[in-house]
């Protein structure tokens, strides 16, 4: 396949009212982004039934391979999200057998004695015709729907939840689909050179280099007690064939040490 | 005003590879709560001219009040905001004169005589009809836009000159919009009580109160080594008269510990 695309959909009140950091969107990106693929957008909204299908929607019509909602499977009166993608793709929830075993299941593991009333029975009303996936760690299975063009999973919000679940379950799926994926990276931190100095090389070379296959990136620190810039580069090179891979690495490598040199700046 | 409501756009290819976590969208957010707005939507996209000027234009069909932009305002090749808003908006980028003589007194600040080339004047050259602000940490100045109905601030993405930044001059301009707000709130920790069986409790409450003045949300802490399971409940009262919020506050919270006995659990 030619590029593996995702999009992360975050749906939670408290990652948009400042109480809780998304972390969850930060570290699907990096497993996803290490395996090859390219998370294209995050999108974080409420716990809002028509908001979570009108963004199911606008995604859907931008044909990611992968659309990776977390939050809002839990049995409170807040946890909307299987009502919202249901909803955006005009599927009915039905109580699904398999995902009521998978709670039966679940709730087994606790020392109380649940009774898997409706409150709890919720959490097995998934959008007719989806696949269930067991909870490892929590209670809410996930759900996996393909749409066709793009597969569509619905993770838990509490993160060691989603985690396990991605880890088991999606991840090694798209691993398969990408296939063989190396990378060769390394940041320098560097004082003596900004941004606006190093900008001209970083053209050149972003200009001749694939750009899904290099990423190349300056983040400015600030400056040093006497007002000398600080700046850390980051370089990544990516791709299928490992020799291809490494030798971009050392070539860009190269041409920015050279560089940061010849502008008077000290590599760290 | 009857709600003040807001958009983050956060723009970097580093905030998708999993990378950088987003913290300023964090941050935002929770300044923005505090002074009684809220949040409606966070989307994170990449250093594209087209995405975003798409998203811009998808953003202002929503008609929040403030869209506030972060990151892609410095002077390397993929510092594309300014760029991807003016295009948005279509409207040229002009280099300002007042955006001039804020870079001229940034590099002042500096030791090395910093030449005011091509490439730093880059981060003057800004959306006709904006209004640069001074960026008192770093050098590129933001950039203040009213369409109309939304207005559109870009901030840099390095935190400490949008946090400066944000606080000097925008978050000022948004506590006047909204004017007088007040909060209660506290967050209990409780064993023996799971997200389900409070569930008919939270239902009961949020439906009989304003869901704007309210805030109501469990967090699943997983299980103790006995399997009971850990929760968190964290409950906020808010609105414009301070009495209102602190009895509304302290019915619910009156509520929620009488049923929390009631099932059997402990309040940490």
């Amino acid at each position: 396949m030619a590029m593996f695309s995702a999009e992360i959909l975050s749906v939670g009140n408290e990652l948009l009212s400042g109480i809780t950091i998304n972390t969850n969107a930060h570290w699907i990106s990096k497993k996803i982004t290490e395996a090859g693929g390219f998370v294209k957008r995050i999108t974080v909204i409420r716990d809002d039934i028509n908001e979570i299908s009108l963004v199911v929607k606008e995604s859907l019509a931008r044909k990611p391979n992968w659309l990776l909602i977390s939050g809002g499977l839990g049995p409170t009166y807040d946890d909307k999200t299987l009502q919202g993608v249901g909803f955006g793709l005009g599927v009915e929830l039905v109580l699904d057998n398999t995902a009521v075993e998978m709670l039966r299941k679940s709730y087994a593991q606790r020392s109380v004695n649940y009774e898997l009333n409706e409150i709890r029975l919720k959490m097995a009303r998934i959008p007719m015709g989806s696949i269930p996936i067991q909870n490892p760690v929590g209670n809410a299975p996930s759900v996996l729907i393909d749409t066709g063009e793009t597969k569509i999973v619905c993770l838990p919000g509490v993160p060691k939840e989603m985690e396990a679940i991605f880890l088991e379950n999606i991840l090694p799926q798209i691993k398969k689909i990408i296939g063989n994926f190396h990378t060769s990276e390394s940041s320098y931190e560097i004082i003596g050179v900004s941004e606006a100095m190093l900008a001209p090389t970083l053209s050149k070379i972003v200009e001749t280099n694939p750009p899904d296959l290099i990423y190349l990136k300056t983040h400015p620190q600030g400056y040093t007690s006497d007002n000398i810039p600080r700046l850390r580069v980051q370089i990544l090179s990516k791709g299928k064939d490992k020799s291809e891979v490494e030798k971009r690495y050392k070539t860009i490598s190269n041409m920015l040490v050279e560089e940061i040199h010849r502008l008077g700046g000290k590599i760290l």
